[in-house]
């Protein structure tokens, strides 16, 4: 189809130029002298994005799910007992994962639409004088509902309860888009993969941990060897990997954290809820409702958005994509039919989101929902119009 | 600035991605004994693009502006008399060039906002009978002023008058993006550049010519070299050139024309013909007014926006770039200040016509313009939404 | 440093022009509906390349050892017996995974420069009348070494003591490169990674299993989730991923895939075969040995080559590294100092062979080892002036 | 064919990876207010690789062809006088191009294989004390023939003999790789290539003018407008450019350039003139001759070699590049057939001029010419190892 195809799923997001061109690369030894000159700056780098100042960073060639597995392998054993909840498809496959590994998993279901639920997680923790609960695990960002969770609430929750289990967080689609403190929240795992805030290809998932996650790598019981901590550390900390890495992709995420840190964190942070917020309005605008179902939820990632009654939100995705050269996020799982989504992170301006909206009009209207054209966009350009800085330097072409 | 930059300038135009992947090639001997298995159907394919049976096509390591040049080196002689015609800045520099290469032209200055005016054009060949004039130019498409000439009413002209001036034609912003065919228009000399409805990037000046382009060749008075037909034909006619070609531009014109040829010289008209009218359909909508002073004159690859008394058109566009990381097309010489350009043409669709008019809308609204927030991008999303195709199939994923 | 690294390590290999022109895409919807119109088809073709048409291919993004560690996970169960043997560093480390993971490993230790030791595995195969044995491991290339294994006389021992233990092989360095027929020998799960034979940046990690490791995957008593092959199958079957697969890597496999099987696997093994012999012809001349110990073990993808007692292979590789901007192979463990290693494998041809050893001559000369200049070099330009094709017809410049 | 196409042309030359990731860049607008903010450095950077201080650059999407006729066009007049000499094919070319443009030439011919006559040229300029002849012309390195000329030698005579003469230099394969000083010589034209020194792909042609070339800019009589100095002075004054430029080759020409003074040009050329001695000791090694007659003459940039009486070079072309996928340059015109070219300059190290070499051994022998096999790369490694730098720091992998 002619022009361009226009992504706005919740990743892989759109991949800066910059980004892109760093990965037209040769290949390379990565046992050569010089690659711990490239490797070990970038290992801080990231560590930086993630805000980890006490443990360490790890790279996998890998994806999230991989990350997910890498944090339970490495720092729990078969058995544990650890605290999680389900409010949508992320946060179930990973309650799926820690089951199918063999964790205690006590799952608190909660409705899709919501998140975390920090007081029910509150009285477990105090409930548990034992410390039976090794890990509390969260869902930061359910990319499925377009829902974010409190997780500085889950870490003033176990701090009151004076708990010592580790607290796992599910950082996928938020990491390097909107807040995240590993160490002012002291999350033990943070998962992140490279195709979402990061603005990369999959292939790339990332595992940040605390200094009481490794401490607790020495006690975990599972049985590993391509996602060991002990492994990797020891080549890591040389600049080498223990199996060769994929250097087309560190070389792209080299310049995307660079790029992430030149921005720096907090404006992307508020881009990000300046433009998600843009989105909301114009779902306001068409009278449509988001799966999430409060204010507190609203992610600035991605939104999902209900088609009304009757209708099938597949057919707004198929219409998007078929006619309009569009991808939308689909319904996953129990949403599947119910919601279409606009992913609304990684490399992305005004312009961008406009596009999305646009395109998901022309889906809304030809699959026969009743929204005025102009209604929702107009809404977001009054919006962005109205928060626009007054001037943003530009950048030299490059 | 984050996010992609917004390229709706009438050109360079958006390149698309398997072009851009043609393009990132190693270098390669131009003499190589198989590049001829490259470049003959090259010729050929790119000819089809001209619909041009009846003489050859120029490929210059140059610009639209070399293509010009080399067409009057080539077929005319200093002294000849022209006729041309001025209404925008390109069939103004075109002139330029005739009058400082010494051609005696004879110049009809028009509006800016109309086109070539046939009437005059066929009042003076029909008092020609001396058949003094040897060519008469054509601005096919004044990309200044968002302006289409009808190339065909002055191919009848030239006809209803018998008069053998060669017919040559700025094709820079027209082939490959509206109806062109040189074959039924008898178009001698046929401009084009790369970085327009080819979808590549600036560097290729293109020349189509028609074999009574290449007998006039014969007679032509100027002294030449680089741009010379004789030395390209000689060389071509091999497969090669007569000095080092810019292969990697080949590489991507050759998969360009490809896409060209695949989606259909007509599928590509009626496409930008329906994406054009969407952005018309827009700017009635904010309440302005189109350079171009008729509907006969309006350009499917350009429009050029006037902004209402009182508004400078630069603060529109600079707001855009600075604000928006959007880039518009700026008005040119007489118009500047007056008209904002949204270029529409080439690698082009629905969703890209949205995102230049959602930024053209909060550009125009921060310039302190009144528009309705939406009521463009509306009118054109509800344009677009009607005239889609019911099923796009979709090419699998490439 | 000046001019191309020439890179002659056993991998991450050369990456040819078209595979990184593939790579060199924009991000797509790995759950679009026409998805699986690409994956179908490419699942189809990377199991030609394995020559596997009993079972199916699994693509994870991962590397090989992640391979290796799915195949475990998939086909057995903690605890398990499993014969193994280990002859240099990736044997090693395949046999301590195994151990890691809680097989009961029946570890034959062997020379480092000799391969596979069949006679021994075809004696304990046939004392093993219980079948306890649950899977007999071959590593087909050790890479380390430059040794190849027979797996076919491997398979004719298991089936002349009618064993059903699985025949589990890594290919990592050998798939793509040298003879390999799964299905002849039914090999039960194949290891192998995209950095080498297939061209490819690492990154993926591939499993090509038989139907039997598909019935054992039934029985598999691991817990696993990132590589089970339960949930590859799940959504594999559809043309999906259970999470979201390197979409880049898999175009740039779908290119050289397509390569490999237009330049034909016989033709492929021939080739490496041709450009192995001028390698250790070029190590003759030189009076120097390979740490292979007899010709049947010789590799036809990597040459280990042992430097001369009172000299460390570290500084001919240092040398060529910092001097020449070459990347030659370190000797890893065991055979580290003693051996520097040449990868002549995947995209390669008789320039690069002598690229590689005319730097390595240079390297050798610098580090004050006595070869007499030219002379190896010569020796594999003799041999490939000898056994050329004598009409290579060339491809179109493409 | 497998493996990579070994490019060893006098240009195009390879291209190295940072140049080829800067070239792999979205399109942008040329107008755009931050484009200055590019292109001022840019024409800075250019002008310090031809030494020029007291003029300007100007860049051409064109050849360096364009930029012959840009340098005549630009500071002549038809039926000026000029002294010329021709010596290869491409002082023959530009020669052609005089006459043909309407200058008075006053050709010398030479033997092919020596350059320019500096005595005759003396002579001719001390006889004129009229100073009729407007301007000198001399082809730096005359790529046919592998010879280069000594332009220092000739702004001696033109100062010895007080002569105003414009000083008329084809570096098209010289500058940015052997010494070049339009300071210190007095240069008024320098011309060049992208393709070459410049390490880009064609699709360039730059002018470097003195002061004095500006001068007679004001006096030039020819028509002119695509190659107009006086259209570019006023748009390349603020940044931009009369026409479209190529922007995608100024990125890649930004990269270029940097790494150019970033190595130093001193150390360019002390490297182009160590790897050129290499082939020219393997020449000698083979037996064979230089078409060059003299050392004085040898060019640092390309070799044409003679093959012995009774054998056509062409063939041993035709055979490194249809059985071992390797580009040598071919001969030209008068010497189609007697030599073949190997072009050793630009983004050049030690392993691949070994390259070049053994292919060309490979090429020979299979030819029939009677080599040692090993002998001339033998001859250069022995070269390369005695006079490689002791440590040469390896920049980190980027």
């Amino acid at each position: 189809m002619p022009g361009f195809n226009h992504l706005y799923i919740p990743g892989p997001t759109n991949v800066p130029d910059q980004v892109r061109m760093a990965m037209n690369v040769s290949m390379q030894d990565m046992r050569a002298p010089d690659f711990p000159a490239f490797t070990k700056p970038l290992f801080e780098k990231v560590a930086k994005v993630f805000r980890n100042t006490t443990g360490r960073v790890f790279l996998y060639p890998s994806s999230g799910t991989g990350a997910w597995e890498a944090a339970i392998q490495n720092t729990l054993s078969p058995g544990d007992k650890v605290l999680m909840s389900r409010f949508g498809q992320f946060s179930h496959l990973w309650a799926d994962m820690a089951m199918r590994l063999g964790l205690d998993v006590e799952l608190i279901d909660c409705d899709w639409g919501t998140g975390v639920p920090v007081e029910q997680y509150a009285e477990r923790l105090n409930a548990d004088v034992a410390h039976e609960i090794q890990a509390v695990f969260v869902t930061h960002n359910e990319t499925a509902t377009g829902v974010t969770s409190n997780v500085k609430a889950v870490r003033e929750a176990l701090d009151a309860a004076k708990h010592p289990a580790l607290l796992m967080v599910d950082g996928v689609s938020a990491v390097g888009s909107i807040p995240f403190d590993q160490d002012a929240w002291r999350v033990d795992c943070a998962v992140s993969g490279s195709q979402k805030g990061f603005m990369l290809p999959a292939g790339l998932g990332m595992l940040s941990v605390s200094k009481w996650a490794l401490d607790a790598n020495k006690r975990a019981g599972y049985a590993r060897t391509f996602f060991s901590f002990e492994d990797m550390i020891a080549n890591n900390n040389n600049g080498y990997f223990p199996y060769t890495p994929a250097t087309q992709l560190l070389h792209g995420l080299n310049t995307s954290v660079d790029m992430m840190l030149d921005e720096g964190l907090e404006n992307i942070w508020a881009r990000h809820h300046r433009l998600a917020t843009g989105v909301r309005k114009a779902v306001a605008a068409w009278g449509l409702d988001l799966c999430a179902q409060e204010e507190k939820w609203y992610s600035d990632t991605v939104s999902a958005i209900l088609v009304p009654e009757g209708f099938d939100a597949r057919d707004v995705i198929s219409t998007a994509y078929s006619k309009y050269n569009t991808s939308l996020g689909s319904g996953l799982s129990k949403v599947a039919g119910k919601v279409f989504r606009i992913g609304h992170l990684g490399w992305l301006n005004e312009g961008m989101v406009c596009t999305a909206l646009s395109v998901a009009e022309m889906a809304l209207i030809d699959t026969g929902i009743k929204i005025e054209a102009g209604s929702g966009v107009g809404a977001a350009i009054t919006h962005f119009s109205q928060t626009a800085a007054d001037a943003t330097p530009k950048r030299a072409a490059a």
